[in-house]
């Protein structure tokens, strides 16, 4: 058993509720940190305290829901260690997990069916990663973005 | 007449430069962060410059290529002011500028075919921010990330 956290802004919410109700069918804990209904928010608002979860290893992965997905990736991969991928399509997903080692994935509710988000998500948790030559190149990610580096 | 910083690593070196040719061809200037062969390199390496060139507003948006673009969309979104947009579709180039105001484009040189690759960044290029609701929220994602946030 696993804990996934999840989040989205209004226009992924009715999405993250299938998504929530098919991770528990998959047999995993979930953790709903918002948004809770229909109503417009800010997708920025909503990023944190997914992030903060997988970083502290209190999830093993979050899922980031938003009209595109586009937002919730920029914002997500701005924290260090987080390295989110937005998926339209399963063989994203397993790149995603099999060359990135992804601990947070990206959906866009409006983009592709919701049949289609699930398929995504379901390969995302099942598929490992890859290591070998990969492991050097996601290390380098996180000397990416500090003050010294531009 | 813009400027446009394009780089890959090896597995998107021959569509960048198709690419590079193609942007040229719509009328503007090009400067090719490298790689500029295809032996294997990591993709975290080519990152930095297209990413300086852009905040320092030497180019109008960066263009970066790899296998799937999601290594190259994790690094870039490192940067403060820097919003990466992966995108496999027409439609999320039209998303990515006119929600999020993406400055970069990442492209996946083995998911989709060379032309559809093509005409996304014509997509991307001709494509203006639509501003009003979006604008708090791109201006949100800076404030992302840092020490004090996690």
């Amino acid at each position: 058993m696993s804990l996934l956290a999840f989040s989205s802004d209004h226009a992924g919410f009715q999405l993250k509720r299938q998504l929530l109700e098919y991770a528990r069918e998959l047999g995993h804990d979930t953790f709903d940190c918002g948004t809770h209904d229909e109503n417009p928010v800010d997708y920025p608002d909503f990023i944190t305290p997914v992030c903060r979860a997988v970083r502290e290893q209190e999830a093993v992965c979050g899922v980031l829901i938003c009209g595109s997905g586009i937002g919730m990736c920029i914002g997500a991969n701005r924290f260090q260690q987080i390295r989110a991928a937005l998926c339209i399509t399963t063989e994203m997903a397993k790149l995603a997990r099999r060359h990135n080692n992804s601990n947070v994935l990206c959906l866009g509710s409006r983009l592709i069916s919701d049949d289609e988000n699930l398929a995504i998500l379901k390969t995302f948790l099942e598929t490992d990663f890859d290591a070998g030559r990969h492991t050097p190149r996601i290390l380098k990610l996180e000397s990416l973005g500090g003050p010294s580096s531009l």
